[in-house]
C-alpha cells in the first residue's frame, strides 16, 4: 500500500497507477501518475538519480505533453516503469524527495492523455447487438449472420476524441423524412445517446502487411480507458445504410483522463462467456481473455445502469487479431473500443436506446420524470472499477460529459 | 511558361506546381515542388533573400518532412507561395540561383506528402452507387433512400494510407460461408479490387462543435490528390452489414506523391450534374462546384477504364459541409475522398467490381486474357489530368501499386 495520504485502500492505490497528462500552475502539460487524490509529476521524480532500471529514459518521455512517446517504448519499459513507481510510491523512504511532486488532483488540469492515431469501434456485446438489431430491424434476425464469426467493427473519427469533462454540443443533422414527407428531417438531434464502452490503447506499432496474433495482445496494447461513444440515433438511423455510422457518431467521443495499464488488471481477468460456434483459428484465445470490470452509468448523479464488462462476447485480443488479419498496421496511439457494454438485465444496458427500447419505453428517475434520450444540460458520468491485486478495487477514472445546446 | 528545361507545355508547367515531400542523396525528407521532370528543393530556394511576400516563413515550413506545417498556414499563405513560385520558375532572371536546386525526378525518393489525420471516404458517384447497389443487392432498390439527400461517407484507416509505388500485399480475411458450409471462408482475398478516386486535403482546421459551410471549401481545403482505395470485395461483402466496410478497405489506400493546389484547378471547374431533389440548404452550392478531371486506369500498362470526374453527383464542397454539419472538427492533414469515380459508359467504370459486373462478365485485355479481379503481380496505375489555365493540361501525379502475394 502507498505511503501517500489517503491512497491506501482507495481506488487509486499502488495496484492501479494509471497514467495521464496534466498541467499545473501555467506550466506545459506533461505525464502524471495518479495516486489517491494526487497526481505525481512523473518526469520530475524520474529525473532524480538517473533513469530507473538503467533502461528507458522515463524522465524524458514523461516530460512530453502526451503519453505517446512512453507508449511507444513497449512492454519491457512499461514493466520497468511500473516496478519503479511501486517502489517510489510504496516505500516510504522515497517520501521526502517525492512528496513535493504530488499535486492535489483538484489543482491540475487534465488533458487528453494520448494523441489518438486511428480510432476503431467494435460491437462486441451480444446483448447490445441483439437489442439494437431488435430495435432497428424488428422484422429481421436480431444478429446479422456474420456476428458470431467475427468481431464487427468500423473506423470512427480520431480527431473528435476528447477528454472527460469536455462539453458535448448536441449535433445537428439529417434524419429520416417524417410520414408523408419527401424531404429529410433536419435539425438538432432528438435522440442523443451514450454508449458505455471500454477503450484499448495501442503502444507498440506493427508493420503494414503483417498480422498481429491474438497472443501478442499484451505486447501491443498498453492499457485501457473507459469511453463514452456519444451517438445521435436519429442521424445514425438515416445515414447508416449501406456504409455504416458516420455523423451519428463523429461529433464527439469522450475518454477518461487516465489510462490504466494492463498490468493493473491482472486480478480482473476472467474467462470469456462461451463462444458458439468456435471462432476461426486466428480468433481463438485461451482462458482469462475477458475482464471483470463493473460500470455505472450516472445521469445527473443518479445511477441508471450497471453494465458488466465481463459479459462481453468478444475479447480485446480477438478484436486486435481481427483488426490486423488483413495486414492493417497499428500505430502508437491507436484506440479501439469494445462497443456498448450491455448485460442480460434491463438495468445493465449501456445505452439509452436500449434502456428506453428505442424511446418506446421511457424509464423513470427518482424525481419521477420519465426519460428516453439526453436533454440539454444533462450530465453523464461513466464509472468503471475492477478487482485489484491488493484485494480491493481499482478505479479506471471517470468519463463525464454535459450536453450543451446545438 | 517555365524556363525549366522540358517543363513548358508539359503536364507540370507553371499552371500546376504541385507539392510533395522528397529525399535525395541521404538528406532528410523535405518539401519539393514539381516542375517538368524536376523537383525543386523548395526550402533551399525560399531561403534566399528572406521569406517571399514578407509573410509566411516558407523556408521553414518547407524544410519539414511533411506538408502539414505548410497546409496549416491557410489560404493567404498558399496564394503568396504560389505567386512566388510562378515568379521564381517563370521569370528566367531567377534561373542562375534556382537551377542548382532542381533535382531530376528519377534521382529522388518521394514520400507520403502529408501526415493523414482522419481519412473519410465518400460515395459520391451516382453511377458507381447504382452499379454497386445492383451487384450487391440485386433484389432491392439500387440506391438507398438517403443517397440523393446526403453524400454518404464513412471513416477509413488513416494509418494505412501509403504513397504511390508502395507494394500492396493481398489481404487475408473472412468471406461468406460457401454453399452448404457453416463456417466462413478464410484465406487470401479472391476479389481484390481498386477504386479510382480523388482525395481532398484539408489544411485549415475547424473548431469542434462548429459547422464549416460549403462556401468555405477553399478556405479549408488546400488541394487534391488522386487516390486508389484498394478493396477486397469478398471480405467487404461478408463484414459490411450493419456497420459498413472495415477490413475490406483498411489494408491499404494509395495516394499520389503530389498534392495539386485548388488554385491550379481554376480552369477545370465545371457545373455539377443536376441534383434532384434539390439538397437541403446546407448542401447547396453554386455554379462550377464540380471539376473536369479525366482519369485513366491502367492494368499492367493497358488502359482499362477512363472515369470522368466531371460526372460526380456530389461536389467536394458539399462533402465538406456534410462532414462537419454535426460539429465534427477538421484537422490539418484530414483527407477525404470522393468514392469511386464511374461514368455512364462501361469503359468509364472506376472499379473492377463494376468493369466485370461482380465477376460475372470478365473483360478482355489486348493479350486476349479475360480478367475480373486483381492477380498477384498486377500493377495498377491511375492517371489524372485536368485543363490548366495556360490552355493545356495539368497532371495530378500518378498513383501506382503492385499486388504482392499474401
Amino acid at each position: 500500500m502507498s505511503w501517500v495520504t489517503g491512497a491506501a485502500g482507495s481506488l487509486f492505490d499502488l495496484d492501479n497507477l494509471p497514467y495521464g497528462v496534466f498541467s499545473y500552475a501555467g506550466q506545459e502539460p506533461r505525464v502524471g501518475v495518479r495516486i489517491g487524490d494526487f497526481v505525481m509529476d512523473a518526469s520530475a521524480v524520474a529525473a532524480y538519480g538517473g533513469d530507473p532500471g538503467d533502461g528507458p529514459h522515463l524522465a524524458e518521455v514523461w516530460s512530453r505533453p502526451s503519453l505517446n512517446p512512453f507508449l511507444a517504448l513497449g512492454r519491457e519499459a512499461w514493466d520497468i516503469a511500473r516496478d519503479w513507481l511501486i517502489e517510489v510510491l510504496g516505500n516510504d523512504v522515497h517520501e521526502p524527495r517525492t512528496a513535493a511532486h504530488l499535486i492535489p488532483l483538484d489543482r491540475v488540469t487534465l488533458h487528453l492523455p494520448f494523441e489518438v492515431a486511428d480510432y476503431v469501434d467494435f460491437y462486441a456485446s451480444v446483448q447490445h447487438a441483439t437489442n439494437v438489431g431488435r430495435i432497428f430491424r424488428p422484422d429481421g434476425e436480431a444478429l446479422t449472420p456474420n456476428w458470431r464469426h467475427l468481431p464487427i467493427g468500423y473506423h470512427g473519427r480520431a480527431g473528435t476524441v476528447v477528454v472527460s469533462g469536455t462539453p458535448v454540443r448536441r449535433p445537428v443533422g439529417q434524419g429520416r423524412p417524417g410520414a408523408g414527407e419527401a424531404r429529410p428531417a433536419f435539425g438538432p438531434s432528438r435522440r442523443l445517446d451514450i454508449e458505455a464502452e471500454l477503450g484499448f490503447v495501442v503502444g507498440v506499432p506493427s508493420t503494414q502487411g503483417d498480422r498481429v496474433p491474438a497472443s501478442a495482445f499484451a505486447d501491443h496494447v498498453f492499457g485501457v480507458t473507459p469511453l463514452n461513444d456519444w451517438s445521435a440515433r436519429d442521424i445514425q438511423a438515416w445515414e447508416y445504410v449501406p456504409l455504416g455510422p458516420f455523423l451519428g457518431k463523429s461529433f464527439a467521443t469522450s475518454i477518461s483522463p487516465w489510462v490504466t495499464p494492463l498490468a493493473a488488471l491482472e486480478a480482473a481477468r476472467v474467462d470469456l462467456p462461451a463462444q458458439d460456434p468456435e471462432p476461426l483459428e486466428y480468433l481463438r484465445v485461451g482462458e482469462r481473455a475477458g475482464f471483470d470490470i463493473a460500470y455505472e452509468v450516472l445521469l445527473n448523479g443518479e445511477v441508471v445502469s450497471r453494465p458488466p464488462y465481463a459479459a462481453m462476447y468478444w475479447s480485446p485480443a480477438q478484436m486486435l487479431a481481427h483488426l490486423t488479419v488483413n495486414g492493417a498496421s497499428l500505430r502508437t496511439g491507436d484506440l479501439y473500443a469494445s462497443g456498448t457494454i450491455s448485460g442480460d438485465e434491463r438495468d445493465q444496458r449501456g445505452s439509452f436506446l436500449e434502456l428506453s427500447w428505442g424511446g418506446s419505453e421511457p424509464f423513470a428517475l427518482s424525481d419521477g420524470r420519465a426519460r428516453t434520450f439526453l436533454e440539454d444540460g444533462d450530465e453523464i458520468v461513466l464509472r468503471a472499477t475492477a478487482p485489484g491485486v491488493l484485494g480491493g478495487r481499482i478505479g479506471l477514472g471517470e468519463v463525464t460529459g454535459k450536453i450543451s445546446p446545438s
